[in-house]
């Protein structure tokens, strides 16, 4: 190998990155063997969070443009679902993490006190960037825990602009729900209509049905077409939203209906991908929670957790409420089957496909 | 090939399971291409669970018995090894349940209703075999919506011994707790004061500690240690099974915490690796309603699913509840660090070894 | 519930499924308990190829045609990620298999004889209809080890169109390497003449090099350049597809490689994800075939298979020899960085991006 | 949070594991968005390679010592199992590099030149600990592409005890194979005959086979039987030897084979969990091997790697050549089905067992 040349060793800094590990129990003459694996463990976790980070701040970049291109709208899908295979990989590494028993744990589990993961900046900034909402926090006094350069660092991302934001912004951009005469909201809601009226109308001319089951049945249907109401009235939606039962905004919310019903349109095909990445982050991510809370549980059963954090409870809690893109994935209430969805006015059709194929047909 | 031996296709009797699958969209009319992934599917975790259903069968026939010799602990360590890797497959499995969209379900998801994956006999027949607190069941009614003969296999079942119950007798029956002027739990419990003593004393001992801190420290174990009286008394332990807090019994209590203890003696390794087993099926069964749960909110929203139960919700409180072996796991809260863990009587040390390891000390 | 209703046992023929399950063993007066799994798990492997060649025979469908729209081929991307999904779940599946140790596998193997993998009809289907050469098969003879039944329908679906073929057809008939006065090979062409002159004049002018390493670089850089000479030569690219070194024609060989250099263009990115999605199915495939060897070779050493089979040495050669869309994996060595791509003319432009962007420009 | 207490980003250093990442790129002036992804995977790699080397390690230092204690078994079968695990991720993490193009990789791939993954130092410490067979690396000047304080650890650590030559070392001192009158291969080689000569004898006696398919039957049987011959003869298995078709010790090899044939008594369950333990880290090292050679087929071509080495040829070389443990694997040939193993004198069998259960049964 000659001087001065690039060496694999100097690349990737692995005099640092490999002399990073000090167990606390060998400086303390206790030496636990398996806190090695907790240590790298922990490392390997915040290079993944640094690499997620780094992934969505991009994502975020581009889409707090005020107008995304296309094939920004493709690099971003890529993007997510990077980020989603590193959550999966993130998940899959409790696997190893467990190879360790409470027992081993428990001998130099104390030393750390009161280090906790709870103290992970960089999980907290994903958090925020993905856009958390901070009323769902179980926990708002986290920063409590943290030092002060790590606050400021919080507080200064606090402030720029999140996953969540740019998403809603550029859906409410969207400009085929109004083109022409053509209404999406008032085509939909005709749509919606129509399928309950023959839902309705096919039970009263069901010849041999007892009119209790009819009864029950009209019922039925009347109780699914009331939860389509919502979506009808902006007003009605609002108060959904005062009441924190929605987060997304009205407009933002057709239009990602509108993405979904018709994504079969080349225009439309990856900004649906981009959604539905948003769903499968969101999905990954909660499951990394719900994982992590079951590797606590049979780690410390029911103590508080190394920083005083109420441990599996906590944890539990955070995979529950703390999901971001849940308004996301509540459309698929709101769908219709394929055969029920109206036809888009062929001037929309035609703006929906490539210039090849259109030049092709002319 | 010559006639009469034997083919690989009749031996897996593939012309049966091969021909089974018979989408109702097509028989609709309305052919929609996914269906056959979701047949095929839940076809499979069918055959999982009629494997895991089989494997548990096994290892409740051989702890049933009045003594269970040591091999067929390592047997049942290996079933319970198999039944894990069957739900992570499975769990692995909703990923390519997820390659399919809301919208593509939709276009058949209205003619199976009112089939819905409540209905699976097996997996309840699981959770039957598996020892699932019926009190803590989140929907009791569940078997409302099988057919006779499937509520007839429940209830015949029902009155099969569990893997819960076996384990508990097993746990009770082990001879190591006291023997001559031996007491485990006797020992154990001075362990834990002498080390909250250590602990007092170290707080009070402390040169430079504000007042006010030593009280704050002096307090925390004092709370650490209340953790522990439960174990170490009888009537307060039953108390916390009355109010449905724990389950186990007392003594099998205390057999599975010296277990976890002394697990280093070749004796007690695979009892020990018998019960990180239970945590372990549990814990991924716990995975699995999670992971079912997160797919289900995705591909239908809020709506109720095909069979009428609640979804998302409903599973999610399934998973939070319904665990089998919680207290297994709670009983890492309850270990020392190594250090702390009373000497065993040599007499006992012995009856723990090997013959051999005996002989060539002799 | 109510009778005549849909129910899920019938709806997944779970009675059909459920017991097509006969161990030899149990048959024999021998019950050996892995049988079940060892029957199980191939069912399985069946099921997911039924469905694997499902979803395989709709891409091929698709496009056969002789033009393929822009949403089919979105459609046939979908489709590949779940045929890789499912391999993967293929291969996750030896671990499965796996907990089954030799010995125990040792106690039905004689049984099973001379039933064998071997015979699995299905598999051979994925292979044809994916477009395995034939003359890179290991074992030709293959059909000799299978039934009459079987060898019809190997001999019927060898004379469909494979995923090989229709792909290359598709990749042929793709209409911009030549557009106007533009000719893609003649711009690629001088792109890569003008990048190996940089490097050579760049080497050249190097004050500090000592003439031996000018030399040494030197001829690095020809070698390079001539890797690159089959690509502009017709003739020399067939000389080297008689040789069996290459099985993509020429022209489909170019359309791929433009795919791949101009993939950001908004109508070739998900034709690119189509190729990208054959790599990785053939990749998976390969994985599958390399993690069945392991497996082979763990449970049965260097013995024969059960049906004949030189197992761990034929099913390692298959992974080496048998893949099909090498010659697409391979373009990657063509590839330019994207500073030294030639620009497309302004009108091709055009052509690649959406109506709905040229109508915001004009 | 108090000053002076442990902190989470102290304790894992993250100030200097967050801040070792500098890409080439961005020095260059041209930031490749994916370069960061790069050597974060790789870094990573290399943390799983140091803990996988500490655990090894470990084993090691236990098995050179010229007595094993039983429960230092059990812990090495868990040290095996987390190096398995640490594989498993190391193999799952491909498919987070692999969100990487081809494309995307040019724009930085000239830039390292001529570091290479070929130079990682961690790696072939791994191959070198694990025992790797010096005559059959592939490239056995692989030394020249490292620098000399790397070559001056290798060559440190060549000196040192491997896992294979420790394991050889502890399956020959292993003193069951003669005890008493008891000589285990005598004893293995009778039972080998009687079970071939019934098989000749039922051939022979078969009422309706045609002469000619006893005679191929009886070939079949011979060639069988010859397949043995080996194990019965030590000179023709250091003949073996000497040809390098076999590598481990015949003596050992005996002591393997009885491991893995008596394996359910209660001294011999962790022994041959620890046989297979090395079986499969061996296979899931090979399988790393492997799916590092297709994601360099893939995101290369043919292509030589960054560091000189002829990429996807070369590591499909070493997939196949380089496995440490294949003799172990190899053993399955020689199983008896159990009905076919003799059974032990009644003194071994004793010492095989626990004192425990020996009192019991007093």
């Amino acid at each position: 190998m000659a001087q001065n040349e690039l060496y694999y060793r100097d690349y990737l800094q692995l005099d640092r990155i490999l002399s990073a590990q000090q167990p606390r129990s060998a400086a303390a003459g206790t030496p636990a063997h398996d806190e090695l694996l907790f240590i790298i463990v922990h490392q390997v976790y915040e290079l993944w969070f640094k690499l997620a980070l780094y992934e969505l701040d991009d994502i975020i970049e581009r889409f707090a443009q005020p107008y995304v291109p296309e094939h920004e709208v493709a690099t971003a899908v890529f993007r997510l679902e990077r980020i989603r295979k590193i959550l999966e990989l993130a998940v899959a590494q409790f696997e190893l993490l467990e190879t360790m028993t409470p027992l081993d744990f428990l001998e130099f589990r104390d030393l750390l006190h009161p280090a906790s993961g709870f103290q992970s900046l960089q999980f907290r900034l994903l958090e925020l960037r993905l856009g958390l909402d901070e009323e769902e926090r179980v926990l708002r006094s986290y920063a409590a825990s943290l030092d002060e350069r790590d606050r400021a660092r919080i507080e200064q991302v606090r402030t720029q602009p999140t996953l969540f934001a740019v998403t809603e912004q550029w859906l409410e951009r969207m400009p085929f729900l109004e083109v022409g005469q053509y209404r999406f909201w008032s085509e939909y809601r005709h749509a919606v209509h129509r399928m309950f009226e023959r839902e309705r109308a096919a039970i009263l001319a069901h010849p041999a049905l007892p009119e209790q089951e009819k009864q029950r049945k009209l019922e039925q249907v009347d109780s699914n077409a009331a939860a389509f109401e919502a979506l009808f009235d902006a007003e009605r939606y609002e108060e959904l939203r005062r009441k924190r039962l929605r987060r997304l905004s009205y407009r933002a919310t057709l239009a990602a209906l509108f993405l979904m019903l018709y994504r079969d349109y080349p225009l439309l095909q990856l900004p649906f991908r981009f959604l539905d990445g948003l769903i499968r982050v969101d999905q990954q991510l909660s499951l990394w929670r719900y994982r992590h809370a079951i590797m606590v549980s049979r780690m410390i059963g029911s103590k508080v957790g190394t920083g005083g954090s109420s441990g599996y409870d906590y944890l539990l809690q955070t995979t529950i409420r703390q999901r971001v893109f849940a308004d996301l994935a509540q459309l698929s209430s709101y769908l219709l089957p394929r055969s029920e969805i109206p036809p888009l006015p062929e001037q929309l059709q035609a703006q929906l496909r490539f210039a090849f194929e259109l030049a092709g047909q002319g």
